[in-house]
C-alpha cells in the first residue's frame, strides 16, 4: 500500500537527484520513508536517496517496491507549478501508479522491478578528508574544469581544497577560498581524479544545496552528501575515481 | 484601395492566428473589415479571422483581395516594438504592399491570389455542447496530452469537460474544474478525438485569449472561437475529428 | 614583461570586439596600452583595438607581443562575473599566460606569433560622409536588412542616412530619422554595398556603443569607430565594399 501527498517542488527536487544518473529505477517505500538506490549503466556513479515521511503532507505506506520510468515521471511532474500539490497513489491490483496534479490524473503502468538494474550495494569505507562547501562553489569549479579537460582532480593540499584540470595546451586550478568553505578536515593526503561528465550530471542536483559534504581519499571514490526537501531528505552520490585501486 | 494604420501588437496578434496554420493566404478587405479564411494543406483545420475597422487607428478600403506571404510578413512585423505603429498601403499599380514601421519601409510584391489555395467554405452545423474557458486552461491540457499520445479526446461527461490522451503504457485525464470553467452547457453526448499537432498550433494563438468558446459534438469537428485586438477582432478555428462521419 | 588587473566586464567588452572577426590574434603590449590589429580570413574586414592603461586597475608592461587563442580566452573569461576582477600575467620563461579570476587560475601556453595571420596594414583614406549614431540604431537596420538579402547599401542622400536591402520579391529601406542621428556631415555622394554577414558580426560589439562614427564613401570601405571600456578603449572596424574599386 502506498499513498502520499507532497509539494511538487519537493518531489521534483528529490527525483531529480536520481534522474541525473539513470532513466529507470526501483522505488522502495516503507512506513517511514521512500528510498531509491541506483547505479549508472557504466557502474561508475551511485546515488542513494531517502525522502522521509515529514517531507510529505500526507504519507501512508507499507513495505514494498515498484519499478519507475523516472524520465517519463520527471516529464509529467514538469507540468506541475511550484505551488501545486502532487498526489501519488499505488493501485496494486491494476499494477498502476496514479499521479494527480490538480484536475490532471496521470496513470502509468509500473515497470516490472525484476527488469530493472539491480540496486547496488553501497560500499562502506572511511576517507581521510572532509570538505563542506556550498554546492554552487563546487559546480562553478566543475564548469571551469570542463573547459580544459574531461577529468578533474579533487585534492586537499596543506588544508586547502584544490580542484584542477589539465588540457594539452592549458590547465585550470581552482583553490577554494576560506570564505567559500564551510568546513575542512583532513587527516591524510587526499587526491583523486574524476570524470567530469558524472560530476556535471551530479552538479545539476548538487548545485542547489547550501551545504555539500565531500569525503575524499587517495585514488578512492568520492562521497558527496547533501540534504533536500528542507532537510527531510538525504542524498549521497558515490563516484569512482579514474584509477580504482584495490579496496 | 487599401490604406490602414494599426498598433503592431494588434496586427501581429491577428495575423498570428492564421500564420499558425498556413504560410500564404488571401487577405480580403472591405470598407468595414479585413478578413482571412484559410485551410491547412491537409484539409483538417480551418481558420476564420475578421479584424474590424475599430481595431485600426486609420482605415480606408474599398472591396478587394490580395495574396500574402504570411510567413515573411510575420518576420517583418517581428521588427516592430510593441508600442510601434504599422502603416499598410496597397500600391495597386505596382502590385505591391508597403509596410512602414517608423523610418523602415518594407515593400513586397503581392502573390497572385489565383496561385493561393482556395478559401474554404465554412461548414455550418449545430453542436450540442458549449464550453467557455480561459485559453490557458486548454493549452495546459494540450501540453499534458502531448506527453502520452498524438491524439486527444475532448468530451463532456455529466456536465464536466474532460480532456484525455492514451498512450501504450500510460494515460492522462484532465477534468477541467468548476473554478477554471467560465460556462458549460450540453444538450447531448459530446466526444470527439483530435490530432494534437493541430491543437498545439492553434494553442499558440488560443493560449492568450481570456475566453475561448468551444462547440463540441460526437465525432464532429470542434469549433473554437475567441476575440482578439481588445474585442475588435474575431477568430474561429474549426478542426476535423479523427473519425469524420458523414455530415 | 606584462602584468595587469582589470574588471572582467571591460576585458570581455574589449576582446569581444576582435573575437567577432577572428579566433586567434596577436596581442601587442606597450607601457601605455594593449593593442590588437586583425583581419578576417577572407580579407574583407579589419579591426583595430586599443585598450589604454587607464582602463586597468593595475598595468605594467614593456614592449612585446604574444599569440592568443582568443576563442578559448573568451570562453574562460565567460566564467567571470560582471563584478569580478581579472589578473593577467605573462610568464615569459615558461611561455605561458596566467589568467586569475578569484581563486581560479587558468594557465595557457601561448601561440607562436609567427603562426598567426600577419597583422594587417591599416589603409589610410579620406571619406566624404560622416554619420554618428547610436550603435543600436545601426544594429536594428542590419537585422531588418538580413530579412531580405545578403547585402546592404549604406548611403547618404540629401543629408539623410539611408540603409537599404533588395530581395527578389521585396525590399527594405530604412531612413535614419533626425531624432536617431547624433551627427551627419557629407561633402559628396556616398553609397557603398556591404556584406551583411560581416555587419552582423561587427554589430555584436557595435550594438552596445552609445555613439558609432561611420565614415562612408562611394564604393569604398566603410570605417566604423567607437569607444569601449568607459572611454579608455578605442575600436575601429574597416569593411570592404562589394565592388572594390582601385584605391
Amino acid at each position: 500500500m502506498f499513498s502520499a501527498e507532497i509539494s511538487s517542488e519537493k518531489l521534483k527536487e528529490a527525483f531529480e537527484t536520481v534522474a541525473v544518473l539513470v532513466d529507470e529505477c526501483k522505488l522502495r517505500f516503507s512506513p517511514t520513508k521512500l528510498s531509491i538506490r541506483a547505479v549508472d549503466p557504466a557502474n561508475v556513479a551511485m546515488v542513494t536517496l531517502d525522502l522521509y515521511q515529514d517531507a510529505f503532507n500526507k504519507y501512508e505506506a507499507s513495505e514494498g517496491e515498484i519499478g519507475l520510468d523516472l524520465e517519463r515521471l520527471m516529464d509529467i511532474l514538469g507540468m506541475a507549478g511550484r505551488e501545486e500539490t502532487v498526489i501519488l497513489q499505488l493501485d496494486e491490483t491494476a499494477h498502476k501508479l496514479l499521479i494527480s496534479i490538480g484536475g490532471l490524473v496521470y496513470t502509468t503502468s509500473l515497470l516490472d522491478p525484476t527488469t530493472i538494474r539491480r540496486e547496488p550495494k553501497i560500499p562502506q569505507f572511511e576517507l581521510p578528508a572532509h570538505i563542506t562547501l556550498p554546492g554552487s562553489v563546487l559546480v562553478r569549479a566543475i564548469k571551469a574544469a570542463v573547459k580544459v579537460d574531461e577529468y578533474m582532480w579533487m585534492q586537499v593540499v596543506n588544508g586547502t581544497f584544490i580542484l584542477e584540470a589539465e588540457g594539452d595546451m592549458d590547465n585550470i586550478r581552482i583553490k577554494v577560498g576560506e570564505d567559500e568553505l564551510i568546513e575542512l578536515e583532513s587527516s591524510d593526503e587526499a587526491k583523486s581524479l574524476f570524470k567530469l561528465e558524472y560530476l556535471q550530471d551530479m552538479g545539476k542536483a548538487l548545485g542547489k544545496a547550501n551545504e555539500v559534504r565531500i569525503d575524499l581519499g587517495k585514488d578512492y571514490p568520492v562521497k558527496m552528501n547533501f540534504k533536500i526537501a528542507e532537510g527531510s531528505g538525504d542524498v549521497t552520490y558515490l563516484l569512482a575515481p579514474r584509477v580504482v585501486e584495490s579496496e
